[in-house]
């Protein structure tokens, strides 16, 4: 079995089996990055562009890193230095780039659709790292990872996301791959942060946060956007944060075992307590499963398949 | 056969020959930016730094991505990084990153020379990578080769170059190449544009852009400068463009089978209209081409001769 | 023998014996960086990361080259892109990169005492590549190495620190490392300049800097921090060049086989004079010698011996 897609542009349509298929082969590849030697050839001479359009550290040495352990040469490009200051266009950029003959480029971009737009256009494969408000696929992808990981099986599982849904890639590609995988998902905030209609994608929605996590088996928190208070959208951080941050007396209502997860980088003691964060979190597990998530998906965008990983 | 110097500074003072061994070189090392495994090991071991005191996305990426395919290591270093905001000379620097026992310093310098004045006190050999008004010898050697694989050979062909001549150093740097290859070179522009007495290198100089291209096998447009608008060089976008820009109507002027070069990044709609840029222009082949050329630069003079390639 | 501790955070508390073990192991790499193919796989499949929270070109490029030399893949991190402007604490992004299962964390940072703070809470080896006014360890270990190599031995040498005393960690951990290895160290400076107290770390405080270089066998200059003007501890740049400035005139007063060291960027004319910088000054083997040392101490700290080196 392989991806039916060149490009990964969110999870959107995705089917239960293709996600399966990425998990499955993360699965060999986090075996590497357990290894004295993390290299596998699998990009050997290939050349992977990280064409980042907004800044971000995590993500893109988690790309870096990925392409690397499966040899390729990686070649980071961020706005700061880019021809973009000169006016050229995004289209423009990206087909010089594959002019050089690389072979996968994975873009963040603030513009929804932005990766959509060029991988249309290019025959590289296309991997979104990020696109406005719209999706994140890679993040959605190892949350999926690591709750399957801690808890067994995503079918039947019960997620609370709570903080800025309207804002949040990650809420949205999510969404996607959770009700896919058969599970059940609460997305709760506050109203101002809650999109109409988020009903229609499978989700049921909450206001109070003690209600959301009730029973639940992983709590997913957003990172809240402080920008957001000067747009009005939320009355005041301590506000925000005794509403819908999350500390152990809150997380007590959840399930026994249940699992936090928050894609980082986190503000402590707004949208997460530090107890919470530092002892019953799977931040780190999520990160370490990051790395093996993207190798995965290069590997396999890559015309790798299953049983080669 | 091999070059006669440690550096690449100009195309100013090379010979056919010279110009003609690394046309050669390329085309053997662009067959290995085609190859699934897009290496050769002929760097292996060897550290070439991209010193980079201006901006330069594709530039950097073109060397960057050739120097990584010829299995160097490339350290990239651009001002904003650099201890030159520490007021560090520029020969301290450089010889700083010579002690560390690189092979081969790429330079991207504002002032016209700098390469020069480098080359003279280090042992390593220096690749002019753009500097000032005065040469980009791997872009003309980049255009060279393009034209010789579209059109056959540089010898007798008709090549038409348009925009701000006097501050251009790829203008320059084509003009040495092309009349050296027994090329007919016109160079057009508004008189601000046309540095005095340029005849004196061999070309002819035209004012009406109609005219200059008439018959042309090449049309190579120079990137605008927005800022020279402020410098008071020329009245307007909008004038420039419809005196100096190329569009089809314009193109229809030029032989049947001509071609349109721009170094990039392109200002569409103000020197070259998109669908010129899209349906006729080879520029998506000179980035290709560009990665060639700098593979072959640095192999031949890293002391590889033709026939290793 | 081998190291004591898994991380490299300052020279106090080091053995004589341990700095022997990693000056004697940077000989075999120096000879690495002379060869035609200046690696060694002693780091392959292997990740590095540079994690840069001040600017820095030749640290950050030296510790780049030693981890490629040794075949590592390494990552730079620097504040600029860093998520460190979302907020994120230094420890977070640290376990951070750790999670993706990294070998190694190289840490430059602007408060005295962070990459401690790691090393104490990361599985990781951390490295300090300088940490505010305390400690640059690999900085102290080149200068010895340098000196060892060109006087043949460290113990009874007699070395003169001239400069800003108190806000340099070049000085305290090469006053650490030098008194260790039975060499006499002289400081010498503008009152304001000299730490109250430091003849406890057993140094002879000079404020006259002919009689602190009288007879010595190494005058070890620092770098004037310009912004130490502003601040109100020197008069004037002018007046710090003249009394504390080491031109011909003032070495001649040094033993005649003296050596004159810099640990770069240099401000000519002010703590150095051109004349000496170029003609007397050991100033590129530090830096050659920076890389050897750099790639000593990551091999060691990676459970590497001498022997194998």
């Amino acid at each position: 079995m392989s991806l039916r897609s060149k490009d990964l542009l969110g999870i959107q349509g995705m089917t239960a089996d293709e996600i399966n298929l990425i998990l499955d082969t993360a699965l060999t590849f986090k075996d590497v990055s357990e290894r004295d030697i993390k290299k596998v050839p699998a990009l050997r001479g290939k050349t992977v562009i990280n064409l980042f359009y907004e800044a971000s550290t995590r993500t893109r040495t988690s790309f870096e890193l990925a392409g690397k352990r499966l040899s390729a040469d990686v070649i980071n490009i961020s706005t700061s230095t880019s021809s973009v200051v000169k006016g050229e266009t995004l289209l423009d950029t990206a087909q010089n780039i594959e002019a050089m003959k690389c072979h996968m480029i994975i873009v963040r971009h603030s513009c929804s659709g932005a990766p959509e737009y060029l991988s249309k256009r290019l025959k590289s494969s296309v991997i979104n790292a990020g696109d406005g408000f719209h999706e994140h696929p890679t993040q959605a992808l190892l949350d999926m990872f690591t709750i399957r990981e801690k808890l067994g099986s995503l079918k039947g599982c019960t997620i609370a996301i709570v903080g800025d849904i309207a804002h949040s890639r990650v809420a949205r590609s999510n969404i996607h791959g959770l009700t896919t995988m058969g599970a059940r998902v609460r997305v709760c905030g506050p109203p101002t942060m809650i999109p109409q209609g988020i009903e229609h994608l499978g989700v049921e929605v909450h206001y109070d946060m003690d209600k959301a996590v009730e029973g639940v088996d992983v709590v997913m928190m957003l990172r809240l956007q402080l920008e957001r208070q000067t747009a009005g959208l939320l009355p005041g951080v301590r506000e925000y944060a005794r509403f819908y941050g999350l500390d152990q007396t809150r997380l007590n209502r959840a399930a026994k075992h249940a699992i936090v997860m928050h894609p980082g980088p986190m503000n402590r003691g707004v949208e997460i307590s530090s107890e919470v964060a530092d002892n019953t979190s799977v931040i780190l597990d999520q990160v370490t499963n990051g790395v093996a998530i993207r190798m995965a998906v290069m590997f396999l965008l890559s015309g790798g398949s299953k049983a080669e990983a």
